[in-house]
């Protein structure tokens, strides 16, 4: 089974897709989608859904993994981050693709076995799990990773996003 | 010139589109794309968008006027509606169309010249000035007209999006 990972964001959309065989796991490829601070709202969005609409199209995904989003921070933050949040799913859905989701708990723990794993620690096993030389940069694009491998690892916490509302 | 007024929501999203021709306004149509609370948020999203582009090419508007989002309430749910905002912007931009963007306080101002009315005096202000019969119902709906009144009567006001960041 193939897996996008996605972290959703309006600055930094980073995604990861792998490969999921049993128990091994292996990367197909991973990035992050940017856009600039100079550029317009409107376009930074469109940017985001036309550039993950072709990843999507290059990688053809069997299912994609996001994170469910929490802020402790400000409600325009929380505007902003949604909105790029629903162009990613828009993108996911008008390419036919299921999307799932998980909370940041469940990933620490479908990763780590337990919910205490630091940010270092889950990257660690992110750079392990896939055998790669270095951790992927920048952090959104290994927590995207670690959002799919968290999808292909635990079957039973998978939350299909019927259920988010 | 035409604008089509958006008050964007993932449940019920408001939209109006007028007519302005200097101190005129008219009401070409009005109404709400709805989505039920039982469907996917994706398949919501994507119900929304396709919905929205329908419209846009329906009524050919020249700009589009949006409200700014504030929120006292908690982030989960700016992030659900911050989604549903992201699409309708998508849906603008890929429509070619210019985004404004007014707040609140600027629509109640560009409506009634102060910024004290309550939501049921800006709803007899819509009725009033666009010489409907009743008042455009659901309130989302209202909101989309006013907010869409508001960018035709205050150019001075205006923001353009592209500021938003």
């Amino acid at each position: 089974m193939r897996i996008l990972g996605i972290d959703p964001g309006y600055a930094i959309l980073g995604w990861g897709v792998i490969d999921v065989e049993g128990n091994h796991f292996s990367a197909v490829d991973y990035g992050a989608v940017t856009t600039e601070a100079g550029e317009d709202m409107p376009d930074r969005l469109k940017t985001l859904y036309n550039e993950l609409m072709d990843i999507i199209a290059e990688y053809n995904p069997d299912q994609v993994s996001i994170e469910e989003l929490f802020f402790n921070t400000n409600n325009k933050t929380a505007i902003f981050v949604g909105q790029a949040r629903g162009v990613a799913i828009l993108a996911c859905v008008n390419s036919g693709v299921d999307i799932y989701e998980y909370t940041p708990l469940q990933i620490k723990q479908g990763l780590s076995g337990y919910g205490r794993a630091d940010k270092k620690q889950i990257q660690q096993l992110v750079k392990m799990m896939l055998n790669l030389r270095e951790i992927p940069k920048p952090d959104d694009t290994a927590d995207a990773l670690a959002a799919a491998i968290c999808h292909g690892n635990t079957a039973n916490s998978r939350k299909r996003m019927e259920k988010y509302r």
